[in-house]
């Protein structure tokens, strides 16, 4: 077996625990060796739990320091341009969370920054190695369904996100921090860049929720116009209350595709001739795509054990980011959004 | 259109309704004219529920009457001999709700009756006009999953059955009045006679149900060794508070089968993460087999306007009585034992 | 029972065999006794088939003879409004196909024929009598999964619909003649009108179909916002080879709902382990919603019998056609479209 | 993190990479030191792919060399026992392939083995740590569906076994080799232990195969009374040719629970309309209970990291080898047959 690569976690909230968790029992080629948090209260909770010994309030000083390889960044997205490139000036790899960045610009510098270090950069795009997306993306590719014509992706969650995660200023909203991988997801699996875009909102329950956050919406609905003249829908509803749903549907010249299921374990039970079957739903993101979160930071490691260039890369990131800036636009501005309205010439 | 076949109901209880219903308002093929029942208030409330002026409290009154072609017999297991032989004698064609008889020497009478006097038998084996089962024999009989070698059918209903049906001397018990359905599929399923079977039986909720019946029991396993050397196994359990259940799987030499579902209808709702998806369920016969009921009569009808033979007939109603008794004596005697015993040779 | 309603068909191709078949052998309430169909080779099948002696090659002379009390017309949608009106002006109920006609201004002259002569009126939007939607309506009324926020109905079908039905001139086109069901269903499953539609088309097998008529598409999205806020999106895939394909997914306050599955019947076969489980899907919209065109005629000729007013009438199909007309400038003029635009103030 | 268990793999066939895969890429908490197998040429094949340098052709080579904490014994049943003793009285831990030993006075052996040397004793019972099997424990333990009344397990498995597993003395066969698992599953579900069992088996593709083992069957029906009452059947289908397929269906006292199901992944394709939805099934035991591989070694090495007794033990892996000698004298003499008459009293 190769060395184990290092990896510094930087950000110690809720996903950097499923990465830590999947580099500590399930990722044998890995090794966490450090963590970074900014509240020192968090840091320690979170060292303490995973058995983390090296702990760092500034990812600055985890360079310093400097014994790893790469660094996973969880930090909310408004973070993430400088802590990658930051990362990337040193020479370590970079895996970096969903969304990319909050605008192209940064985009670009973060790209450029992995470009020019000569260093991997993979963007948490954890669907693409969902194991039923990847065998759904392989039978698409062998042409099992024909070209594929019409996709509609659905995520729906159920928590009310954080306030700087529904702010248009801070993190473009649910766009994307919901809606992320579906926009990831209608463009890996159509083979095929959006090329415009018309966005409906709705804030059917922000006021019962006491959120005074302008442009809130609980509930979206993408149409996307791909390159190609294929077309797509994006869906989005949280909070959604009950439970955490993803899946998609694609309709091709031959055929139609369901990847995913509500149901989350295969076990029925019926105890009421009133009421019927009941089957558990996943609950959580992490739970749904449990396998996914495994196999993304695998399939990270190996990369940089064999030099391969990572499957959901910066360019990948960058697509996403443009759907979410013109999407956002479209609804402020009522009206359909090309993409290359966002992305220049 | 050919003129409608005119139906005496014999018998007023719950499944006379069904017929009826499907009489009155799904097959025009037929036309229900009158009505029996020896408990006068029953005769009178069925009556003027189904529009039905001609009524009789004795079927020898109605036969004096006898602007019939046929009749529908529903009446509890013990009455059946006489009433069919008493209308097949009389001229009248015979639908004969399941269990056929009590035991074969009044199946035989019954089959002789109709045969002296030229009239069709049709046996209530309301599943084999099923849609789905329907399809499933002739997917079966096309080769689909070669030959079966292993089946498994079982039937679970709500409500505990009234002391009659419960009492082998009356009813011959559970496996008459619950499963006649399950001994009559495996057999039409799987092409072939049962040759021994075997049956454990047990008594697990009739004590906090107050039941005394000899030799009750809620739980029924019977296993079956066919004609050829195909395996299969019956299963009832009743009361199961739960619904109404009925399902067969089978494996072929090439491959499976499984045919209907415990789910009810294509409605799922899901508001509440701990508990998941909910699905109908059908909570009685007369729901999960709606169909079955209406084109059984339709093929009936059918059958008299065109005088062909019944698919479900005496010999098959025959058949599942000598089930019923074999498997009987069978737990009784705790052994495994062969229909020959009680078919003779 | 009541005597029948008498029954004229006016139109003989597919669908009015399904309403002819409903008459003659599924609802005895009606009487199928004349047929109208201006090509005298189809009247003359038709009648032959159907065992119907009356038969007639315009509506004007079936009218003459006059001896109905309704009629069902099926004709294609540019000759909705003159036979309607027509037929309502000589006293007789009308049962309308979908679309309900061309233009909002040819639905009004229809809904006010049959108010000023005292005749019912209703659309055959099928759905709404389907015992799945059915029951998913009123459990949404019951509040089972609270406000409904999203909605989304897909019609996906096999078949090239002919000429004159992809013609925007013509019949409206795709969004009419295969997507009228699902605009009438959100509009009534959510209890709300649509305020605004967003509708990107798309025509990816015309061209190897061999299609030339203007404006062609085979793929339509619709994006939606109602009422009140919430939001829809309904998607037609036309022709899609696989089957014939109609669900609705709703997400409210407190729940998701899913309505109706692609499979079309519970019997499931596995013979290969590379290819694996198999099940039958909906073959054609007949079989879909088998239930839903019988229970639609019951419906109707109930009302007739009762005096009632149809649960689909009138100005439920005028609200279709307004969502069409929308829809189709929407598409053409690549903006979103107030339905106030087309209904005006 | 503690440090890892070292572990000895015995047998280098097909469940033994499933167990090196755990060690090598999920369970950190293992370490993969030696590997043991009568023959050279497997031994070095999968040394080499498994990239383990230390080999040995026997167990006493490997435990004169001795540096490993537990076996993990993945040999023929006949080796089982004198293995396992050897193992334990080095004090190495057992990990022990199901079925447990060929007969109850082996398995008195092994579990005396691992008692007097107190090193613990795992048998492979991988069901009892998948996810579903393990959550519908739990449910079942907390009341939801009342007292189990009737269970029902099936196995169908898709090549034929190896002679020596297909032969009665050699393995006592299919009811140990497949149906091992069912026999700990309904034990372990109902919290019964059987009383008394009644086995039909049939021979119904081995000429075809070319089999000519004596007493081979490839269909086997266990029907099983437990101590207290409660009813059940565990049925086997081998070679069934069209996949992997393990699943459990009990009725409680209050209600229906279903465990598993034939699909095995959440893609659904439909290209065909007389063909209809195909969804994959599960192909292989090792894909179908991957989950449950993984899990069942975590929890061994936990065990003995924290001196924990396991939970599927020497008595559980006893009860299943009892159960198969029952099963077998059933069928070989036609007759239900006790637990007490091969367990002694």
């Amino acid at each position: 077996m190769k060395n184990p690569v290092r990896v510094c976690l930087v950000g110690a909230g809720r996903v950097a625990r499923v990465h830590a968790n999947s580099l500590l029992r399930h990722v044998p080629a890995g090794e966490l060796v450090g963590i970074v948090d900014a509240v020192r209260e968090v840091l320690n909770r979170a060292g303490d739990e995973l058995g983390i010994d090296r702990r760092f309030e500034t990812l600055e000083t985890a360079l310093d320091w400097g014994q790893f390889d790469a660094v996973v960044i969880t930090t909310p997205t408004f973070t993430h341009c400088s802590l990658a490139v930051m990362a990337a000036d040193r020479g370590k790899h970079v895996f970096l969370e969903k969304p990319m960045a909050l605008n192209l610009a940064e985009c670009d510098e973060i790209i450029r920054a992995a470009e020019r270090n000569h260093v991997l950069l993979q963007i948490g795009f954890m669907r693409r190695f969902d194991p039923e997306f990847e065998a759904a993306y392989a039978r698409i590719q062998a042409g099992e369904i024909g070209r594929p014509m019409m996709i509609k992706s659905l995520t729906n969650g159920p928590g009310l996100p954080p306030p700087w995660a529904r702010d248009l200023v801070q993190s473009n909203g649910m766009l994307a921090e919901v809606n992320s991988h579906d926009w990831d997801c209608v463009r890996w699996l159509m083979s095929a860049n959006p090329e415009r875009v018309y966005v409906e909102v709705a804030n059917l329950k922000g006021q019962a929720l006491g959120v005074d956050t302008p442009h809130f919406y609980d509930n979206v609905l993408v149409s996307i116009r791909f390159e190609g003249g294929g077309l797509g829908s994006i869906t989005g509803v949280c909070p959604c209350e009950y439970g955490y749903d993803a899946r998609v549907e694609i309709v091709g010249e031959r055929g139609l595709m369901q990847i995913g299921e509500a149901k989350g374990q295969a076990v029925v039970v019926c105890t009421d001739r009133d009421h019927g079957l009941v089957t558990p739903i996943y609950r959580t993101w992490g739970q749904r795509f449990a396998q996914g979160y495994i196999r993304e930071m695998e399939a990270f490691l190996q990369c940089i054990q064999t030099g391969v260039i990572p499957r959901a890369g910066g360019m990948d990131g960058r697509w996403a980011v443009a759907g979410v800036l013109a999407g956002t636009r479209s609804f402020l501005e009522e009206r359909p959004v090309y993409l290359s309205e966002v992305m220049g010439a």
